[in-house]
């Protein structure tokens, strides 16, 4: 399967956990091709608005770009949304991080299934507000 | 040009409409696709959430299915967003109406001209909430 379409099937699956869940969620158009900020998926309900990168990744590392999170951060900003890294490892499920514990190299934010157990929350204590 | 891209154009003509008046907003993709109800474009700030189904017409008239209506009901309801019709009639600009506004055939629901002027909201007004 390609990364591409590995990630599409990623955000499809994260949209059917929050509709079985009683949230609504959307997956964003084109993201960037407008010329404004977006993330991969959006998600609410009546309380709460999250705004979600979605990463899957078969090994121990994803990486996401810093324009990627900025564009993140800048978004949920303006959409009065929370910001939220969603990551699938392949076996281990969704780790749901915020962009403050994300780890920074010279060229790229990391998420390690290490940082993800310890940091990031599951599916569950996502839509908790936990 | 085609029905479909002229409905494109005019959902990205609203999504620059918003984010130049410190508002976010997204196109959805694929709507429908995923089986899940979903909107043309969400809008949203701080303080409130538009859930919006796009129309641009070139004549007096533009029908919506029953199905888009009822869609458009049931997300918002689910995603706590505030349900609108944005139509976009040539050299008139944009009309926002509340779906409670639309007149219903026996198989449609229609705006005209007409009741786009005395019922529905200007771009300005539905951002102010007037």
């Amino acid at each position: 399967m390609s990364r591409k379409s590995k990630g599409c099937n990623a955000e499809r699956e994260l949209i059917h956990l929050f509709w079985n869940n009683d949230w609504g969620a959307v997956r964003v158009a084109g993201s960037g091709s407008i010329g404004w900020p977006s993330p991969d998926v959006l998600a609410s309900n009546r309380l709460r608005k999250l705004a979600i990168e979605c990463k899957a990744s078969r090994g121990k590392y994803k990486y996401l770009t810093k324009e990627e999170v900025s564009q993140l951060r800048e978004f949920s900003s303006r959409f009065g949304a929370e910001p939220w890294i969603g990551v699938k490892f392949n076996n281990k499920g969704w780790f749901f991080l915020n962009p403050e514990d994300l780890k920074e190299t010279q060229k790229h934010f990391v998420v390690d299934t290490c940082t993800a157990k310890s940091k990031g929350l599951s599916f569950e204590e996502v839509i908790k507000g936990f």
